[in-house]
């Protein structure tokens, strides 16, 4: 029985027998094949999809939030904070409430995907929309943790990279052994994809994998500080959840692409649309719109013939998809359009057969 | 590697090498102890959720859609079509796109809830909104069946059902051969409560499990058709996902409700509105409202005495949660409240600590 990161992974985490686990079952999420798409690259690519929507808050933050909460708790801590895009707030309201801890959310006013609202609120946790953006709300809870005694579970705590660490193991044990070439991931605050090197690199050291992947960290054109090389003040992309001007793991971001022989890059709000939709369209994958940020990069760089040296090889791609597409439904409808509205008759449903 | 259902759970399903495989790597969801809410419940029982909310489409739907669609592909067929309150199509949709084949779905006009129609919308399918109810839904798209070739994937389609009984099988294996001794799960369209007693009666024979569980079906008070004995019009209930007033399945369920020695019972929008913010609240979970019925369903018989017989034996019980929070962000906005809005500054957090 499938009882959650900690319980599958505990040998490569910071627990003891006396961390009580406070889980949802999280992890174990499904890495589905690619199939229309890799065929449309002449065979020799294939890309699997890490689709982290199929945790139980939608998100790949519950990954490291079971990890951060359980410690917290060990820790004798009473209450949690963090800011938050809103994946991080969701994951953090739902495991306080498991672990029966008070919680208290920053968000930026209006600019969090409607799902997440509704996942920070159902939960009884505190949420505060603050007037201003993500890095302003990381400030106000910065200045708070140094002054009261509340748990920060942003990423700068470092449980929740140490449990983001086990989607990597994931990946490698889905696929028996054999990483990745490269793996695709959206960069917002830049926590998860030194998150996955360090998993990668783990388990490369203890030889449960054959090779180490390229990390191809990508941000969102409007909210790319790393790739421009400056604090942005006001990041702007339809990506919600990558919507971040002042990374916190920004330094940390820079060395993993160095290791790994990678790279950041950016990709338009358009880019980033496209792939959301060719993964909706192509392969039924509903994710919300930062996480196609991941194959956005792959396309460009196709694009840009990237891959040209690999003509013989075949490529395995690893793709993370951060997000379910529930989180930001408005979006969708954007998108997509809204339905015909008809008469309850079989005539009117022939017209549009 | 899990590649879903039906690679895992293969010989107990109608495919064979010839079947092509659709699958978004559905299935294989957290069946998550209810640590809380069972502590509160004097030590006497055990409450299991198996939280379906973590498939592809965020609801069990899934199961049953990878079947479907591969065996509609196998027979060659180039169009699905279905009636859906939302789940039904959201599956549909996605693995219609996966499988290349065109889609179209019916859905009550306005009634569904916002997560739902983005997912009916977003993977390319033609959404009609019926002016009329599911029912007229579902009439219409029997109609069309019966005229034109495309395949019906309503759950009246036999392969539906095969596909959602290995949830049974799932919950057994998790719980490692031990099956419940009740299993509480929402009534609407009334196929998976028939289609869950068959994977337990399937894995009982074969003595995969120990015991079979008595089958607790739950309706909404407003479209409680079957606990009424007639048809119900005009459904109505804040459970979108079973208004449903004339069941597909509706003497399959009580065939299930007699094999099993178990009811078919009903609970009203408050009830299920306050298993909806117990589940928040004290586990940590986010379900859509109909799959909380489950939750009332239990507390109700739990506060009418019903279990008093098992006083000296501890009881296990599993609940179905068939579909994510996420589907309807507009209900747990309506039921949690709006945020506090606040400037950026410390001394404003501290105001709500």
């Amino acid at each position: 029985m499938w009882k959650g990161i900690i319980d599958h992974y505990r040998e490569f985490l910071p627990v003891s027998d006396r961390t009580p686990i406070v889980t949802l079952n999280e992890g174990n999420t499904p890495l589905i094949f690619g199939k229309n798409i890799s065929s449309r690259l002449d065979g020799k690519f294939k890309l699997f999809f890490k689709f982290e929507g199929a945790n139980p808050t939608g998100s790949f933050k519950d990954r490291g939030m079971t990890l951060a909460i359980s410690k917290a708790l060990e820790e004798g801590s009473k209450a949690v904070i963090c800011a938050s895009t809103g994946n991080t707030s969701a994951a953090a309201a739902a495991f306080a409430a498991q672990a029966g801890m008070k919680c208290m959310v920053l968000i930026p006013n209006g600019s969090i995907a409607l799902g997440k609202l509704a996942q920070a609120l159902i939960h009884g946790t505190i949420v505060l929309a603050v007037d201003g953006s993500f890095d302003d709300a990381l400030r106000v809870v910065k200045e708070v943790t140094q002054k009261y005694p509340l748990t920060l579970v942003n990423s700068i705590n470092p449980y929740r990279l140490e449990g983001q660490k086990t989607a990597a193991f994931e990946i490698c044990d889905s696929l028996e052994g054999r990483a990745p070439d490269f793996h695709f991931i959206p960069v917002g605050n830049a926590g998860n994809i030194s998150a996955y090197w360090q998993g990668y690199s783990e388990y490369f050291k203890l030889k449960k994998s054959d090779r180490l992947p390229r990390m191809m960290g990508f941000q969102a054109a409007g909210a790319a500080p790393i790739v421009e090389g400056h604090v942005i003040e006001k990041p702007e992309t339809i990506a919600t959840a990558i919507r971040i001007g002042n990374p916190a793991n920004w330094q940390k971001a820079l060395s993993t692409k160095e290791e790994s022989k990678g790279l950041i890059d950016k990709v338009t709000d358009q880019e980033i649309l496209e792939a959301y939709q060719i993964l909706a369209h192509d392969e039924g994958i509903f994710c919300e719109p930062a996480s196609a940020t991941s194959l956005a990069g792959f396309l460009k760089l196709h694009h840009q013939n990237f891959f040209e040296d690999r003509k013989k090889e075949e490529t395995l791609i690893t793709l993370t998809l951060t997000g379910h597409g529930l989180k930001d439904p408005d979006r969708a409808i954007k998108t997509a359009g809204e339905p015909h509205v008809i008469k309850p008759r079989m005539e009117e449903v022939i017209k549009w057969m």
